[in-house]
């Protein structure tokens, strides 16, 4: 056996993301369990075959039986969770979860926890602009990333399980960072980058604007349809980050506005040629 | 006959545009010649048979027989153009354009222009990260905006015809739009948003972020890879409506980092909320 399908693996929280874990990790055999809010979700994966079991409230034998759990929850819903039910999981469990932002939860999260489990952090970098059980698909992951974050406090073989469970996922590029680096790169390449979405989107109400409407507008607001109970938590979890990001932005465009004001053509085509070269290094390779 | 290929149609400036309009105008049957600087353009396309007839230099004889000519140029090259060369256009022909921007040229072009010949200016919304003919498709406008700009100066005769030429060129929305509004219009969506991508895109000049990009920083990253000579000269020819544009968006994202700041979560979450109502209009019909 490659994949030591003896471990049975509990899903907390069964929405896009986690009923995407569950669809992949069920095609390799593992049994599958899942708490989660909705009757609706546990009857749709239980048909779909993606998981063995479910309950929609906390169950002590699902808990007790797990040997590695997941936990697919909103930040402050993980922190909670663990508070008042780590002492129903099994003594050396290995738990991860999902969570955008990682100094705010790893430390909190690792520093409260019973010492016989371990928490090994990860985030996988992959939305789509729907959500649910019913919307997961064993292709979500395709292209995308998959940073682990692993602090002191975790073991060399948490770090390769979790690991191991990137690739198994389908992830295109498994890797690892600290939190501290984790956090700062997804402040720029994500956080920023809806920052910017939400206020374009909404910095100009003129009508019939949609009329006139081609690609680029529409590349980028595209995330700026999104959900503001997650986002604005994950903002603020990152804020002393996100803020000075936002004001490396805001000098930038200010450069740009100041330079269009005095029509200093060669300083705006120099920014151009800069913004052309660095872009290509962004391609997909 | 439905379409009168009796009319001869010159295209000055044989690139992706002009182009496009020549492989996609050529399938109606329309003698088609092209002035252009490069002889490998007129070879290019002399060989796939999308013009008739081509010139590297003012050519007479092509001028002087021409009913409809589309200038395919940069803004300034344009009027220079009309001031050296306009005494060679047939009385009785129609000019049009593809510039980006409209008040700057269309009154400049229509005072200068002589009394038997009418330009009415014209903006085809569509544009590849490649140029050259060599790229040039006959897909190149599906779905894609044509925004005809009429002054007083301009006869219904003419209007009529350059609406026609959008419908013949297989634009999805053909419509007209006065060169004030026209400007307005394009200032937001899209050179506020060419500003947007290019000061994302040189803002961070941190190493490695390539490795973490998923498809919400390239999206809003698309266009940041930009033609410099162009923008520059399209941002300076709308200046006063792109520096209100860029303050109502700095104004609007100063406002996201106070709420930020006061970690003012109802505040986001409202904008965030008016953002994702607001996407919602601008989806593809």
């Amino acid at each position: 056996m490659i994949v030591d399908v003896s471990k049975k693996i509990l899903i907390v929280g069964l929405g896009l993301l986690g009923g995407s874990y569950a669809r992949i990790l069920k095609r390799f055999g593992f049994p599958i369990s899942a708490i989660t809010k909705e009757q609706s979700s546990i009857d749709y994966a239980l048909k779909e075959g993606i998981i063995d079991t479910g309950a929609t409230a906390i169950d002590e034998t699902i808990i007790g039986e797990a040997d590695l759990v997941i936990f697919a929850l909103y930040p402050h819903v993980f922190v909670d969770w663990i508070a008042q039910n780590q002492h129903l999981l099994k003594s050396g469990a290995i738990i991860t979860d999902v969570t955008g932002v990682k100094r705010s939860i790893v430390y909190q999260i690792q520093d409260m926890l019973r010492e016989d489990v371990e928490f090994i952090a990860a985030h996988p970098m992959a939305g789509r602009e729907v959500s649910g059980v019913e919307n997961s698909t064993d292709k979500m992951f395709q292209g995308a990333n998959y940073i682990v974050t692993p602090t002191d406090k975790n073991t060399p073989e948490a770090i390769h399980t979790c690991l191991e469970l990137g690739r198994l996922l389908g992830f295109s590029n498994v890797t690892t960072l600290s939190p501290e680096d984790h956090d700062e790169m997804i402040g720029f390449l994500s956080q920023l980058t809806h920052c910017i979405a939400i206020t374009l989107m909404t910095c100009n109400d003129k009508e019939n604007m949609e009329k006139f409407t081609g690609d680029s507008f529409r590349d980028l607001t595209r995330i700026a349809r999104i959900n503001d109970l997650m986002w604005s938590e994950l903002f603020v979890a990152n804020k002393d980050v996100l803020l000075n990001q936002m004001d490396m932005f805001m000098d930038q465009f200010q450069k740009l506005k100041s330079m269009l004001e005095t029509e200093d053509i060669d300083g705006m085509r120099k920014m151009m040629r800069h913004s052309t070269a660095r872009r290509a290094l962004f391609d997909k390779k």
